[in-house]
């Protein structure tokens, strides 16, 4: 390690180990803090959140960058140092370009704007939510006037959880995903009776259900001395380093699928992160790709392994020895079927593989369209109604169940593009795993997850951020973003379940 | 407020919240944190630790501080900004005695230290731990040295968490009380059989243990709203602020008291904690005096109240409620004496009321001598075997019940001191309130906790660090710091309960 590497190296662990530490705060807070500790536990979030901000933008760092990035430039192309420099000049330039002002008025505003969600959701009327979510929406624009864009301010909020997205991009791949699921969701609606998943609601005690998710995830590779499950009212993964990954669910004693699925889900979030290249750990280098990278993981266990007849042909007895009288009188094949069901519903985060990027259509136009000023705050429920109605049939009879289902506005927008990227790339992953694996399918029956862990690890998780999305989708897949194999995967799958 | 203290108070509140962060970590570390998380977590304590002592030792600090004091020294003198100055004043000398370097090395010699005391546990050899151990030693005092001292290094280490404590002023309170204690003791050793406590041994299941100790420290008022408690390997109390204090405790199956004293003597730590003045709260002022005084809170819950008559005849019905079968034949005077048994026996944490100073005199004998470096650290056990033979008459079988018993040697030296300072104070605190509440007994046999609570968060807890201990115990007992009170209770109830 070269004199000026470990001179940046140095400050970047520093600035890392503070992140951390107000990863785990803000954990805590989400799992275990009583309510008496939320005034205490803001003021020391904003005093970390403000010395990370403050040691990053200082002259000292820049200083330490600006030496670094002398050296690097004068690197070999294949250099490991040219991955850092972009890297840590991606946060340097964020951090830089936004005012402290404006991100002190934007933490403030998450604030306000989460008392006013709380008080409509009480009210069930977004009109209560609006004045302060026109505030947020305004505020974006600043930062996206702070931090600049190709094309027009939504892509600068895009950009900062997926790195290159644009405005336009994105609304061609949601575009081409609507083109297929808005006619297959209305064939499934017409083949409803064909899957019963009647046998997934009941009773199941809540500490079987805990067990059986870590089972799982055990199987596919969790490293519980590297991490743990904790319980929070909404399930998150936070990493407090690649030894210590904690991932969260909630559990419904009245229904299955739910903690379960939860759980393979943030299992998926684990793996990455406890997959992440010690050697770079407390650099941006030794972080993940991006949210929608991210979400890939996530997704795959949860939908293309969790969800697949390959799973259940190896895990079914286990569930069945846990719970016999809910599973005891089902096949492979009804249980299969039952997890896959499809149904235009109301409420995103309990959407289906096929109705989900619609959920996330609708949000993405709205956000846009917010941004570009073509669609005012007051106005966002009556447009709304209608793209439900338009891409899933369905129209939300309140806002609870529209506009004011979930807390994201409450902290900005921009960060819904990532669901879909995730869901997109998890199935270009899947197909390259299977052309890499020939027996794949062979081996997740015998409860044998190894190969497809080791084909992630290698192709994905201990790059950390060594290449950019498309990069690393090139090497690992041959081909850049394409929703071929995930609209191939869909369309195969559900038109064999409903018979189509 | 003035635009002096402002400017103070606004540096002070920014420390506390990086301290308190970095409890938060350690809380983490000791109750859920799994062990692929000790390397990082020893990056990030150290890091905050850095942060708040370069802080405090800033310039801008030392400018803020000066200013203020200029203020302060001109004020009434009954003006509370003396008691802040002062405070604050010694936290600064501290700090700027202390080379952030040495800090930084003995934060990380602490996780080391930590993970050689689990592997010589394990091992249940000392000769595993002693390297460090002996690391320890010297950085102390390099500490010691580096704070100064009226007359040995061990000094500097007692006055860090007891102001103004030396030595001398410890040996010749341990003095006083051996003096008493270790006769007694063999007095009391001949009449072993005058108390059974053979009922407190059986089954008693985890979870019911758990809340009836939760059920205890509530009726004492401690405000699960702002608090709450976990399991750790060694039980310990932590805070984050008043709005969220954090205890734990370890459960055995196979006895009784050992969690449920564990429950009231945490929570007494808690009650002190929940009760400092929020209007001081992120500055040193709004803290506690010493760890003695906070050990009087402790001890005096668990010992003065939990261990009287009249307790028991309030709290006996519900602990047969939930251990029928094993309390079921016994009543107040049985349990009474079954929780007052007096054995001098190897481990500290479990000794009783009469022997507990003994142990606390073993340490501080054994740390002074290997502070004056008239003992080595390898040496430890063998004179860890010939003091408890001298003071207690038993003679540990291995370093598991020896000196590896406790955790407290992997963080330092120099804090057992504050046990007996706790002893004494607790016993000076209740017979004050025992002046002060003239039906105490009748209001603690009802299960009215109030007007004890009430005394000490008037008499202590609301003060913060107002007082010293010396002005604090005048104020509310009429004395300083003395054995009468501790002793004439000790001789008092044990000779009674022995029939001596």
């Amino acid at each position: 390690m070269t004199e000026r590497l470990s001179a940046l190296t140095k400050r970047l662990e520093e600035i890392d180990d503070i992140q951390r530490a107000a990863a785990v705060l803000g954990w805590d807070q989400m799992t275990y803090m009583p309510r008496g500790g939320n005034a205490g536990r803001g003021e020391q979030l904003a005093t970390l959140a403000s010395l990370a901000h403050e040691r990053l933008v200082s002259p000292a760092f820049g200083a330490a960058l600006a030496a670094f990035a002398e050296e690097a430039q004068g690197a070999p192309a294949d250099d490991i140092r040219h991955a850092l420099l972009r890297t840590v000049q991606r946060a340097y330039d964020q951090a830089t370009k936004l005012p402290q002002e404006l991100v002190a008025r934007q933490m403030r505003l998450t604030v306000e704007a989460y008392e006013s969600w709380v008080a409509a959701r009480a009210a069930k009327d977004f009109a209560v939510f609006a004045p302060a979510f026109a505030k947020m929406v305004e505020i974006s624009r600043e930062i996206g006037e702070a931090l600049g864009y190709p094309d027009e301010p939504y892509d600068a909020l895009l950009d900062l959880s997926e790195p290159g997205m644009t405005a336009k991009a994105g609304a061609e791949l949601l575009g081409e995903l609507k083109a297929h699921l808005v006619p297959l969701v209305q064939e499934i609606a017409a083949r409803k009776d064909r899957v019963d998943r009647s046998f997934l609601y009941g009773h199941f005690a809540d500490e079987s259900q805990w067990q059986l998710g870590l089972e799982a995830i055990e199987a596919f590779g969790f490293d519980f001395g590297r991490g743990r499950q904790d319980r929070s009212i909404h399930p998150f993964t936070t990493s407090f380093g690649v030894g210590d990954v904690r991932i969260t669910t909630r559990i419904s004693e009245e229904s299955f699928a739910s903690a379960f699925f939860s759980t393979l889900h943030e299992g998926g979030h684990g793996l990455y992160e406890q997959g992440l290249p010690a050697e770079w750990a407390r650099t941006p280098l030794g972080q993940a790709i991006s949210s929608g990278v991210h979400e890939s993981q996530s997704r795959l266990w949860e939908n293309l392994v969790g969800r697949s007849r390959a799973f259940w042909r190896y895990f079914l007895p286990r569930a069945k020895a846990v719970f016999p009288a809910q599973f005891g009188e089902n096949g492979v094949e009804e249980i299969y079927r039952a997890v896959n069901y499809v149904e235009p519903s109301l409420i995103r985060v309990d959407a289906d593989e096929v109705t989900y990027n619609l959920h996330i259509a609708v949000r993405f136009e709205l956000e846009r369209a917010l941004m570009q000023g073509e669609l005012k705050a007051k106005d966002v429920p009556e447009a709304w109604r209608a793209k439900m109605q338009q891409y899933l049939g369905v129209t939300p009879p309140d806002d609870l169940e529209g506009a004011l289902q979930d807390i994201h506005w409450t902290g900005g927008l921009g960060g819904f593009i990532g669901y879909t990227v995730g869901n997109v790339v998890s199935a270009q992953l899947w197909e390259a795993a299977g052309r890499t694996i020939p027996d794949l399918t062979e081996r997740i029956t015998q409860g044998d997850f190894a190969p497809l862990l080791g084909f992630l690890r290698r192709e994905l998780h201990q790059l950390g951020s060594q290449e950019k999305t498309e990069g690393f989708l090139r090497k690992a897949t041959g081909e850049g973003l394409t929703t071929r194999p995930y609209l191939g995967y869909i369309t195969g799958k559900y038109r064999e379940i409903y018979g189509l």
